[in-house]
């Protein structure tokens, strides 16, 4: 499939243009098979940017609750060399955080060279919730989105390639999720009754995202909307969309420093 | 087998008397099938660790140059959610580490409850590189294992379990592996001509590595001295001890704070 049809390009976003439920063509084990096929492509070309150790790849992840955020680091990193991959989830904010600019502590896990950064939840949640809950006017939100403009920018000009993904899905497969933590024990642990509170927020989510991604999708750091209804396409497209983007960057092995035939080992 | 038998005990310790190239009983493939069934239940008891929010899981590597430290990192973690584990790889210490105490950097990596810390390389290399080059002093390594014992304890009081591995390989072996780095240029970038210096140091290190070892193996911190010339021994073994501290670590889903049958989601 082409994945540009998911970047976000423009200034105005309707997030009701976009599917949550799309599948594609074709079935979902072919989808599984083609995952399948790609993980260890996006491990070995991983290995070669970290031995590369010039560029470095920043996926952020932001998502409605339970719209699959750890389940897609689950299952589309596997395979990634975990000491190259730092995720990084970002909670509430501590006070200290809270006494810093709102990318403070975001700058702090961004990804060394040769290195892969996620962020489960980023900076954005300060253009998201803050905002949905009034704490954040439209007026800071437009500042605020400059500052992220120019921040990504400076990642960008020391060699890290960022990723966005929106994690589409739809107020009904999010009741159905919701519920099915309740129902599952073994899932129990993941409800949090206050979800349920920013569920009954949904509209107001729906404009502040389109705000925030029509605003912060450039070309060094566009925005995907991922149809996530179905957890197998949104891996399927995911996974194609990190694949292509190692691609795109291209790592190569470096030169040794050293003369291979002068050297004997005793 | 029983992991026991690799367990660091007592005051006094002889490398030499640990086989290097074990295969242990049944064949090559017996071995990875069993890995290969571990590394889920691995990865669920780990979940679950996750969800319970209380303990920790530390697990250190140490090893000479080529000794497989990111080989069992690779593959014997593979399958925990990334999310969860946090890989360090310690490096020579910056200008800001070495203006600390030896543990200041190490102990902001220190894993937080219901999460794993690997440590790819220690806070074991100040009282072994720096003893072999005679920047630290019988008397002061003495000190330094007073002082691992103490910080290991602390954690180990927050509720943190501590494995340490020793990747034990041969002389021979290190050879053929540094040989096969040199010769192949897909890992090429991975050698480095000062692990030649250490090399010649071989003798020097072992006696380092046996008074580490002997003086931090601790009941709540032990010391595993793995056989790691045949690889898939390594993760045989390694992946056996990691579950069965898991399994004794017996993580619980949490009660919920809520009572499902009262919540109903619009």
């Amino acid at each position: 499939m082409k994945t540009s049809k998911y970047r976000v390009k423009g200034e105005k976003l309707k997030l009701s243009s976009f599917k949550t439920d799309e599948t594609g063509k074709g079935s979902e084990s072919e989808a599984l098979e083609r995952v399948q096929k790609r993980l260890p492509k996006i491990a070995a070309l991983h290995e070669r940017m970290y031995a590369e150790g010039k560029q470095s790849l920043l996926v952020v992840i932001q998502a409605r609750d339970a719209g699959g955020k750890d389940g897609t680091v689950e299952h589309v990193l596997h395979g990634i060399n975990p000491q190259h991959v730092v995720v990084t989830s970002f909670k509430v904010p501590s006070a200290l955080e809270q006494a810093h600019d709102f990318l403070w502590r975001v700058h702090a896990h961004a990804p060394a060279a040769g290195m892969s950064a996620v962020f489960n939840r980023s900076h954005y949640e300060e253009v998201l919730v803050t905002r949905v809950h009034g704490q954040v006017s439209d007026e800071e939100a437009e500042r605020r989105f400059e500052h992220i403009r120019a921040f990504e920018a400076l990642l960008h000009d020391r060699g890290t390639r960022i990723v966005k993904l929106y994690l589409h899905i739809s107020k009904d497969e999010q009741k159905e999720r919701l519920q099915d933590r309740l129902d599952d024990p073994e899932k129990r642990w993941k409800f949090n009754v206050g979800d349920l509170k920013e569920r009954a927020l949904w509209d107001d989510y729906t404009r502040a995202y389109q705000d925030a991604l029509a605003a912060t999708s450039t070309r060094d750091a566009p925005w995907y909307v991922i149809p996530a209804d179905h957890k197998w396409f949104r891996n399927d497209l995911v996974s194609q969309i990190l694949l292509e983007t190692l691609q795109d960057m291209d790592p190569q092995f470096p030169e040794p420093d050293f003369d291979p035939a002068t050297i004997s080992i005793k």
